[in-house]
């Protein structure tokens, strides 16, 4: 599993950079020695340089690379509970499905739901995620080692809250807290530097203001991340404007109280007016748009403004009962429908040119690495960068013809065009088999452990049609 | 090819029938014999009353069988344009790109187009297709013969209109009308059944009353169906109101001139009023609803309003540079997503209950039958109709674990887990190999002649990186 010494060449190959000068090298090669890229250009010119120091040339036959893409919310933990809670109300999603579920997760569960969500991830390309706020950090931290993957894991973490679980409600802020220090000591920087250790903030809803002033501070003297859910029904901001003697929702209150800094992390930010979406992008908060799962549940984020305004924007597939595919290819394809649609609703018609594919590949990339503060060592090919790199065969029917590479890659590709992925230098993926775990026994885990999860939580999904 | 009369079951499948009475055989098996279904329930009943006349019994191992899904608006003569028009206004896609690539095709590029097209469709579970009017019928008809669909195929028909270009502009009514009966005496009910042949109304901005009326006329005395994009841009509304004398848009001016018909398949139909969408169930015309492309250009179509008022609604993908993903499968996925989004600006808030898993996968497939006038024959799994069967292997990463079977086909289901296709009663996809053409074939003819028509086109997509 360990990046060598050895130098690697891949050659001939397309390589979109996702650089600040967007340079796309038609055939390009790209230098790779440890975890780290040593040079990239013109195959011609790279081979002319580094051919005979080199220990590997792998030609890639114009297949076309772009680097790691980045996945900046998706809960690992909950993807055993894949289809528990599909077309159902918030309630009945949140108190009947979700909570049962995780409050009745074993450690070895999250082990087994990272594993399995992090094979999904792989085969859509992400070499990067930050977890959403789960269930057993430790599991996760298991998971994302073996997998070869880069995360910043958080834990789920909430101190009030009407109606929550009995071993959740007995959570004290001060418990809350050094929780996430011992994760923070035990895990962060561990797995050759490839796992964070972030804060998690569930919502708003489930968080005194101690434990937001506490969060906060906790992060700056952690110097590390925090990812909260925010803004994402308008009950939410109402209850806020009801409680917390503010004039609008969360994204005001947070202001108020400065918990908004560039280390936040917000995820969805739906129900937000221009105001506050000035206050995000004054203060450096990065923003992780999630397409289905708003489409799904949410509603549609003025993702539009908030990149007008300034505000990095990245994307995340949510977890699985709030999408069910974790595919931030698909997402890709999904942010640029969505947001054109919405369009409708701002100016009476759809405007075919907003969200461009260079705009949408930018979020799945370089925004992705900004929004999990990793900027300087992923989210682009260059020198210098860590090798998080994924292989793409565009020559099947789900692509071809090509005309615009680009939007090609954004509009065509599909999870089934991703054929191999390197994550800090090494292969973790080759010709779409999954090199660091086995696919078939983590399904088969995964098959039996929430099959008895759902029994020990008593879930069960009624029948739509007649079985017989 | 061509279906036998030897017996072949099918056994231990979870069979979602999609009849009347919604059963799922838990473990099921189907009869074939011949194109058709002679008998389909439990395994243990179907074996012991079949196997000993039976020629062939195939193990399904608890894969998942749906009825054939039927894509009902898609531009199979467009397949080459993929990636030529994305992110350019609708001025641009029509004159710039869709127009000069059409008029300079070649039935040979037809032929190849629709050969691709169809290699898509079937990767993604489709057994049967609406061509929603395109160029050189003769050319996809040779294609759909090879590649063993069913189709109803469609001229790209229009005898008026602002800046045609010149070959079309020539044409007359007569010669449209003409041309459409010609290529019926030709074509309908070839391919053992399996091909028929439509009228095509390209959009009433481009149709004469005379075009209209005779094309009413002409569908009735040869029994068969009318394709027409219907109501697709707020501008098309306004233009009727202002020509054609009636005080809403295209749906309106239809009812006047008695072209609501239960043959009539309209596709979009975005822009239409409360009182349009009772014209519309009332005549039994059928919405081709396909939500990529209501996305990407279009706008969000009525289509819980036209289910509530009893519309029968199915889906389309739409051609390649309106959509770029040529997948059912994606598009139940996106309807899902789409139209529970859609409900905020309705209520206000997201519905998550609405457009339920069972009642997407009725458009994909009994409502696409219905659609296409075929639902004596196909749409669901029953004795008596033809055998058009998707095989499924939910056993992957991407819809493991399954809770919720019926959710899981239209929220984790990517094509990458249809395995094998048959229709009329021929394997025409098994094990992810297409057995009725050369796949790789067929790429490399679509790679060649899609670059010299782009030429002969004189089409150029401007770069949108730095190509170095």
């Amino acid at each position: 599993m360990e990046a060598t010494n050895t130098i690697l060449i891949l050659k001939n190959a397309i390589i979109v950079t996702m650089d600040s000068h967007n340079r796309v090298f038609v055939d390009g090669a790209i230098v790779i020695q440890h975890n780290s890229i040593i040079a990239i250009g013109k195959s011609i010119d790279i081979l002319t340089q580094f051919t005979s120091i080199s220990h590997q040339i792998v030609d890639l036959r114009g297949q076309i690379l772009l680097p790691g893409l980045i996945n900046t919310h998706v809960h690992t933990s909950q993807q055993l509970a894949r289809g528990i809670a599909d077309d159902v109300d918030l309630l009945t999603w949140l108190h009947d499905r979700i909570w049962p579920y995780e409050t009745n997760m074993t450690e070895q569960d999250s082990f087994i739901s990272t594993l399995l969500c992090g094979i999904e991830l792989i085969h859509s390309g992400v070499t990067c995620f930050a977890e959403a706020g789960g269930q057993h950090v430790s599991g996760m931290a298991s998971a994302v080692e073996v997998l070869g993957l880069r995360a910043c894991l958080a834990e789920s973490i909430m101190d009030c809250g009407e109606g929550l679980p009995a071993s959740w409600a007995a959570r004290t802020t001060e418990e809350c807290i050094k929780s996430q220090k011992d994760l923070f000591v035990k895990h962060h920087n561990t797995a050759d530097g490839r796992i964070k250790v972030w804060l998690g903030i569930r919502q708003i809803m489930n968080s005194t203001d101690r434990l937001l002033t506490e969060t906060r501070d906790t992060a700056k003297e952690l110097e590390t991340g925090i990812h909260m859910h925010i803004a994402e029904i308008p009950y939410e901001n109402q209850l806020i404007v009801e409680t917390r003697g503010v004039d609008n929702g969360t994204v005001t209150y947070l202001e108020k109280i400065k918990f908004l800094q560039n280390n936040l992390l917000a995820a969805h930010t739906v129900w937000v007016n221009e105001k506050e979406v000035d206050c995000l992008a004054k203060a450096g908060v990065k923003v992780s748009h999630c397409p289905a799962a708003a489409m799904r549940m949410l509603g549609f984020a003025p993702i539009k403004e908030m990149l007008s305004a300034g505000v990095c924007v990245s994307l995340g597939t949510d977890g699985a009962p709030s999408n069910n595919r974790m595919s931030i290819v698909d997402e890709m394809y999904l942010a640029s429908l969505i947001n054109k649609g919405r369009e409708v609703f701002s100016t009476g018609t759809t405007d075919p040119t907003a969200f461009p594919a260079e705009t949408i590949l930018r979020m799945a990339t370089i925004n992705g690495a900004k929004s999990v503060l990793w900027d300087k060592e992923i989210g682009s090919l260059e020198v210098g960068k860590k090798a998080d790199i994924v292989v793409i065969n565009p020559s099947s029917w789900s692509m071809m013809p090509i005309h615009d590479c680009i939007s090609s890659l954004v509009y065509c590709m599909r999870t089934e065009n991703i054929v191999s992925v390197m994550c800090n230098g090494c292969w973790i993926m080759k010709d779409k088999k999954i090199l660091t775990v086995d696919e078939e026994e983590v399904l088969s885990m995964a098959k039996h452990a929430s099959a008895e999860l759902l029994k020990r939580a008593d879930i069960q999904i009624p029948n739509r049609m007649n079985f017989v």
